[in-house]
């Protein structure tokens, strides 16, 4: 099957979509964009063997994380979603079963969110799959919430359990997507971030752009039921600090809108945990067993030599 | 240097920017967008190996090449370009002088065309280098010109000479932005194409959206004067058929217009040329020594299995 017969496949599962003037088949997506507003623009790439094991992951599912990343990204600034693009790079031997699984999977992920998949690009190669998703999104309310607006005294809250994400979840996570936008219509954000280095390293982001520190209250952190099964208790902590891909929400507020959160519990399904606090001094800290001791904000990161 | 020490790096090349609300170092970038406009939106990844040698071209010209395709399909719909965001996977022994030389050429080609690069993805793994750009931008005029207009007598018109890419022009084209939005206000522009497949592939892209057929004047097909001098004579129409990389504007007007274009030659620095009409019937010939005879549209294709 060559490229363009690939192309005709994906024109023949997609339906014409609101704002969408021109999908997969021309030189660019075109799409209406109706009133003064901010864009939202997000790319994450997947890589085998290094993102996800394909053997293991099974392409459909590899497929459903291409987007889902994409769309915590969007969850983090309070967006909405409005289209996706798609490139992707697929092994010459097996490209074509392999493409229209990946295929069926980022659709199934889309179209809970209703985005459409406007465009993209297919190659084939002799190397491993790469995937590279686009989202354009758009602002909701105030606009978007950024990493830089935290501020001392700020209650830092997550909206789930979190560590131990490799037994499954870092591939089957729902991106808090409305979870988000419900958030930024109950209180002011000031800071929010999607947990994907890990709890520490992200945190530690947002206190950069802040220029604030942290206290993190190990008690207050929830632990995933699966980490609790496998894991020892003694390294809970350490995984929910460490482990990443977690793409619960992480963001800070004033106290006052803080103990509202946590007593309203406004997001159905889910529960919000306040787990700590932004301080004057720029660093991270972590406050067991009634200490508070420094710490080091290395989640995962890709090392380049 | 880790992920993250390399986005500071590219933070601190990067200016403030028109419409750029939020650059690089966030979840996502944002950027305003005026109402009631049409954003066009285009993505191409380039591949080591497949679409360029590294060795021969080195990491600066193909950082150049990976904006300038996605400018080109930019040009084909004659917008103008807002922003690109950029995703690498980078081999991990390396990593780091090859990410800061493609970034380099990248931003040398985004610059020309005052294009921010606003956001992005950066990784390191096992495999070869991938590079996937995807660029917003704007539609000028009367709107995108799409593919799928083209009419029965046109004349189908190029921007300049084909054929021999190869020999470095693959590498070295500057995208035809500014001339495709110079002939969209000139004259009724009714379908385009940038020729990155190949003339005659290209063509067939317009034909089989437009729903008619071609015929081409081979004595009329500008050739590349590098392939004159490298090839003999009697293969020159093959490769301008064929070759694909030319990056000129491929696109159909009413026989009124393209003789005025013709007679006008209004874009400064370049000739366009007729090379032929649009027929009823759905295929492509070729008209050489006073023969028509019907030609296979073949350009380049990347085959999946």
């Amino acid at each position: 099957m060559s490229e363009f017969e690939f192309i005709n496949w994906i024109r023949k599962q997609t339906s014409p979509a609101d704002r969408v003037l021109l999908g997969p088949g021309d030189d660019t997506a075109a799409l209406f964009w109706p009133k003064d507003s901010v864009s939202l623009w997000t790319t994450d790439m997947l890589l085998e063997g290094s993102c996800f094991l394909l053997a293991e992951a099974g392409a459909h599912r590899v497929g459903r994380k291409s987007i889902a990343v994409n769309l915590s990204d969007i969850a983090a600034m309070a967006g909405k979603p409005i289209a996706a693009l798609v490139s992707v790079a697929l092994p010459k031997s097996g490209g074509r079963v392999l493409g229209e699984e990946l295929y069926r999977g980022m659709r199934e992920m889309a179209d809970q969110f209703s985005m459409p998949i406007v465009g993209g690009d297919t190659s084939a190669w002799s190397g491993a799959l790469a995937i590279s998703v686009t989202i354009l999104g758009e602002a909701t309310g105030s606009g978007p919430v950024k990493r830089s607006g935290a501020k001392v005294n700020d209650w830092i809250m997550v909206t789930g359990p979190l560590g131990g994400s490799i037994y499954g979840h870092h591939l089957d996570f729902t991106p808090r997507v409305a979870e988000a936008q419900r958030l930024h219509q109950c209180v002011d954000l000031h800071a929010m971030i999607d947990i994907s280095d890990g709890l520490s390293a992200d945190l530690w982001h947002i206190c950069e752009e802040s220029n604030v520190g942290a206290v993190l209250f190990a008690e207050n952190i929830p632990i995933n039921d699966v980490l609790k099964e496998k894991v020892e208790q003694q390294f809970w902590i350490e995984h929910a600090l460490r482990d990443g891909e977690d793409f619960e929400l992480l963001f800070t507020v004033s106290p006052d809108d803080g103990a509202q959160l946590l007593r309203d519990q406004p997001i159905p399904g889910i529960t919000l945990y306040h787990i700590g606090e932004c301080v004057e001094e720029q660093q991270l800290f972590l406050r067991q067993d009634g200490q508070v001791l420094p710490i080091n904000p290395t989640g995962y990161v890709h090392y380049l030599n």
